[in-house]
């Protein structure tokens, strides 16, 4: 492990010892490199990092429409990805998305449990707990590097939930088949129940464990509410005991948040969870814009990560509509590296600052070669730009003859 | 006005004698109407507004594009438009804008002054004072409702420059060439020594004067700098002038700002110029993303409407490259909207949970017509729903039978 905390310090610019202390604080996870890939660190005073889901679905399942997928978000620039895949063969597409990536690869084995239980016995509220555990181990058997597990969801939280009903309940699939499972069975949480043991796999295969909330708000109506502040308590809790067993871990945050909330949400999560790495789906900032998610998460994202978030999953604009394709992924990631990187210059990280210099020197210079060069997506900026503008042309055609830097240039 | 005023409350859903108040105190500006359209007010306590800038430019000069365009914004639910026209016959395009818009048209007076300036004489520093004023009185006469004028780039501001040097300069068209007829001619800013006059036009027409940021930062590394806080002051001092000449203002906001300095800037704002109307450009929140700086824009637009700003002028996917078409002006509509409402959400303006929470509810319920009609491009949310799935479809291809909101209504 020294080696490699050598090796990412000087990937991040910080210093060897103090990433040795925030990991071996627990505040800084490091996911293990897949065969073909690299390592990764998230967490404090390191670049906030950006996830792409991707994996079939039982409506669409097609591996080499996933495999596209991961080579869109690893072309992106994506740090990690996760395989989320519940439709067709599941372990064959996640081997091989675990085969073809050179980032980290996450995934969340409770949904294999769900969909082989309704495969073999026609109803997901059928799977046993041992099934549950099997499923997290035979991730940890095909190289995945972090785990969602969401051990956080208990008979409190959704005591809480019914105590405070929500407009859009559970929202999360672990989450509402779990709670599903607890209610039919009248049976606390096995993931819960037998959390060392769930631990005890993550350390045997290395996979760090991503604490999932299961019961984030779905709907801006339902955010920060009675069973999203329980469920993060109950998660705190486990954190600790993850660290005291030897297993790294992060922690995810919601979710649907209104704008207004998300550094409280973030300062809660590093509060109740000993500064433990915050992953973030989204938050987004409203729900009313179907086809725009990436964007209504991006605002949510990037306050996120000015305030401290760590790890960012992107949205994609097919977010509610439907499985994402390619290029929806492209976008996706794109967006939540926007959000990463405006979080990264206000927290001042090494080169964020230098990085938009240099764009803004590039457009003082009407240096157009180096604009595109800098941008985050240089063929897009190059496909706009030659939309409506020759080659050679000194201005863009926004302003012609009327550049502010032009005009700027010859003061 | 009286009238107006009411109906304006009724909309707005605000009471009335509280409108009343806050327009008389000058932080609500009413904008008066287009001949075939509506008008509309901006500042305290309204639903946050958004701009779309359209108009020709020296390469692309085509009315009918410009129209496209103008269409595309309105259906795309902009509250306002500005003609920012600098190629072809300006007059021309400005009165087909203005005829047929349905929203309020601004206008920047200054850009006509100074392609005229180039046309007559080949040199835009040849421009006279008269000719500055008679511009404005110009589309003044053209039925224009709001104009931008940078009265407050003066000789102090541009001594702030000159002592505390900017990596991108002066990136505003009107604030550049002023500053270089200001250097070339070594005199003040006309527009603002006979600022009285200026007053004067737009009481005559009734147009509301934006006093315009001619000093904005067009860079995160020159971000709320000397000049930009120099200009803000006077601008505060001009806006004051304004309300003693019985004339309505609105102030503008820059530009490329970090996201921590948003809530900064608006408070400066509101607190140096009397609480009048924020009117923003972005805030673009880095200066890497040419191509998607809609998002980077959307992401500060948002933080600053919840933070109180109060109009928001949307970005395009082509600014910093090209001259935007009609589907990067419907975009760019699109996601300014989404900051306002994202802002709405926060300030609690009625209306704003409720949407939300039609949305979710139809979510929870997996009313997809409900979802659809209730998105902010219901068109958009439909072709990539159908992209997937048949029409008749129960869940989305996300998560088909896992769909957590089915598997919540089981329990």
């Amino acid at each position: 492990m020294n080696e490699l905390l050598k090796q990412i310090a000087q990937e991040e610019s910080v210093q060897e010892l103090d990433l040795l202390t925030s990991f071996q604080n627990g505040r800084v996870a490091v996911f293990k490199a897949p065969p073909n890939g690299r390592a990764l660190a998230v967490g404090e005073n390191l670049r906030v990092k950006v996830n792409a889901n991707i994996g079939t679905s039982g409506d669409i399942a097609d591996e080499d429409f996933e495999l596209k997928k991961l080579e869109a978000a690893l072309s992106a620039g994506t740090d990690t990805v996760m395989d989320l895949s519940t439709g067709g063969n599941l372990r064959a597409v996640r081997r091989k998305i675990v085969e073809a990536s050179s980032v980290p690869v996450g995934s969340v084995p409770i949904y294999e449990a769900i969909v082989d239980a309704a495969r073999r016995r026609g109803a997901a509220d059928s799977m046993n707990p041992d099934e549950m555990l099997d499923a997290i181990r035979l991730h940890g058997e095909d190289g995945i590097s972090f785990v969602t597990v969401h051990c956080g969801v208990t008979l409190s939280g959704l005591s809480q939930l019914q105590n405070n009903p929500r407009v859009c309940g559970i929202v999360s699939r672990g989450g509402s088949f779990l709670a599903r499972w607890m209610r039919a069975n009248k049976k606390e949480n096995p993931l819960f129940e037998r959390y060392d043991e769930v631990l005890d796999i993550c350390k045997q295969y290395g996979m760090v464990l991503s604490l999932g909330d299961g019961l984030r708000p779905g709907a801006i109506a339902d955010s920060m509410d009675q069973a999203q502040v329980d469920e993060l308590v109950t998660i705190g809790q486990l954190f600790r005991r993850a660290r005291q067993r030897g297993v790294q871990a992060i922690i995810e945050g919601p979710g649907h948040v209104t704008l207004d909330q998300i550094p409280a949400q973030v300062m809660m999560e590093k509060r109740l969870c000993d500064d433990a790495p915050f992953y973030l789906l989204g938050p987004l900032v409203t729900d009313i814009a179907p086809g725009f998610d990436h964007i209504t998460s991006a605002i949510g994202a990037a306050v996120a990560a000015a305030a401290g978030a760590d790890f960012l999953c992107y949205v994609t604009p097919s977010e509610h509509l439907g499985l994402p394709d390619a290029d929806d992924v492209r976008i996706g990631v794109l967006a939540a590296r926007i959000s990463g990187h405006a979080g990264d210059l206000v927290r001042r990280r090494p080169g964020a600052r230098e990085w938009d210099e240099k764009m803004s020197r590039a457009r003082k210079d009407r240096n157009w070669g180096e604009q595109i060069r800098q941008a985050i997506d240089p063929g897009l900026a190059l496909s706009i730009r030659r939309k409506t503008c020759p080659e050679d042309h000194e201005t863009c055609t926004m302003c012609g003859d009327l550049c502010a830097y032009k005009a700027d240039s010859l003061i």
